[in-house]
């Protein structure tokens, strides 16, 4: 396993990384790491962890690591990141990840897993193919809990009916999750999703919405990592997690009026945090 | 006349009030200012110039003032004040003014008139009487331009239609006018208010919309008040520009999603502003 890094690289090559989770500390004292995808060369699985803002980079980053019959797995947030993995490399090599886990990057090389920590692999516009069901037999051998999923775009899109409201209006009113959870949008945010998510074919539940709002009771003062985000200044998703749910919604005939206040907002707020923050 | 004074009681009581106006400057040297309404005792004519925010000392302040034929002409923002007034000192009393001015109180005594300055005066509930075209004769006398209006309520809701989306998009997205007007929930949140003045019975054309738009043009990156007091962490009037508005527009009917949700983040973000200005 190769990692390209960044900033996090002469401390990464000395020192490996460091892991805190759940109460114990794991070491990986000996990791093989580069500056520039050229020094790692075709490989059998791209893992993508880059934010979406930033997947103009893969232009550049991928074509080095490709092989015949590399697959590009993207464990990033939102909606249109598989397609514009497709259109580039073909549907054929993408892969997508949903991670259910609250993880930060506390320092160079030290990783702090905090809660959670599952991770849904599918491919794209495919049922889970014999490749997935590997990954997710790889990730159980090192005791992470995951899973092959038939229907990449249902999860998608489940995710998202809480990440919509909840990041959306954490960042919009500046609230943590327990004020969300007093707003009376969030319900109506929650329901214009799911409209969207059934006219798009995905079978959801009416029970899901309630199911979300339950395991979010005990979260509290819990901030989403976008408004965590926002409030640093760093790129905020904002069109993976807002804008191309908004734009497939509205594509099938949902009506959106909330999530369409919604987008517009945080784009001028976003635009605000990214002339503070760079 | 009488100045009911607050913080610049004594500066007014020494210098009078200093008026810079399109050019020129006027100054009223003797002032008849109060410190409380009890010094005043009753008057024709109340003019009520607090915020809407500050209403309940309105409790307060206001019996002093009462004689038999006392009239309380409201210039406040938004809705409800009118019937704020009349269910505590009877429908009869109650008068309310728009006033379309941008104006500056830059320090105590003295107050710096930017540019328009017309106001119009009607009844609560009843077409303008006689003491309304004696108050517009007064205002007309020095030299401020002034109308009766018929349908104060139906001038406040096309007031509203501005109010609504430009101070409103302004405070949640931090952005300007310039800004406001780019954006594509302007002309929705627009017609969601134009919808419910209709279903108030308010005979507003869809041309409207338009005139407010084309208007509006010409600001640039002006700053709407109500911005300007979120900036600041000043109280917001956000009931009576939006809260009221909304629950009138829901009783008669109207779908207003985005001003829901305009509402709901509004209230969130003032909050903070008020904890974080004191």
């Amino acid at each position: 396993m190769h990692f390209l890094m960044r900033a996090d690289l002469e401390t990464v090559k000395r020192d490996g990384f460091t892991i805190f989770t759940k109460g114990s500390e794991v070491r990986l004292p000996q990791v093989r790491c580069a500056e520039a995808t050229e020094e790692i060369g075709p490989v059998d699985v791209v893992l993508i962890a880059v934010k979406a803002t930033a997947n103009r980079e893969l232009e550049r980053l991928l074509p080095p690591l490709l092989g015949a019959e590399t697959a590009l797995l993207t464990l990033q947030n939102g909606l249109g990141n598989e397609e514009f993995l497709s259109e580039r490399w073909g549907a054929g090599r993408v892969m997508g990840a949903l991670c259910f886990v609250c993880i930060n990057r506390t320092a160079p090389g030290v990783i702090r897993h905090i809660d959670h920590g599952s991770i849904s692999i599918g491919e794209f516009r495919r049922p889970a193919s014999a490749r997935a069901r590997a990954l997710v037999e790889a990730f159980r051998a090192v005791e992470v809990e995951a899973k092959a999923v038939d229907d990449l775009a249902r999860e998608r899109w489940r995710k998202l009916l809480w990440n919509i409201p909840f990041n959306g209006l954490s960042i919009a009113a500046g609230a943590n999750v327990a004020e969300v959870l007093a707003d009376r949008n969030l319900r109506a945010l929650m329901a214009e999703g799911l409209d969207a998510a059934r006219r798009l074919g995905h079978d959801i539940p009416d029970s899901f919405a309630d199911w979300q709002l339950d395991r979010s009771e005990t979260m509290g003062a819990y901030k989403p990592s976008s408004m965590i985000d926002h409030e640093l200044g760093r790129p905020v998703e904002v069109e993976a997690l807002w804008g191309e749910p908004l734009r497939q919604g509205l594509a099938a005939g949902a009506k959106m009026p909330r999530l369409e206040m919604l987008h517009g907002l945080i784009r001028h707020q976003t635009a605000r945090g990214a002339l503070r923050g760079g």
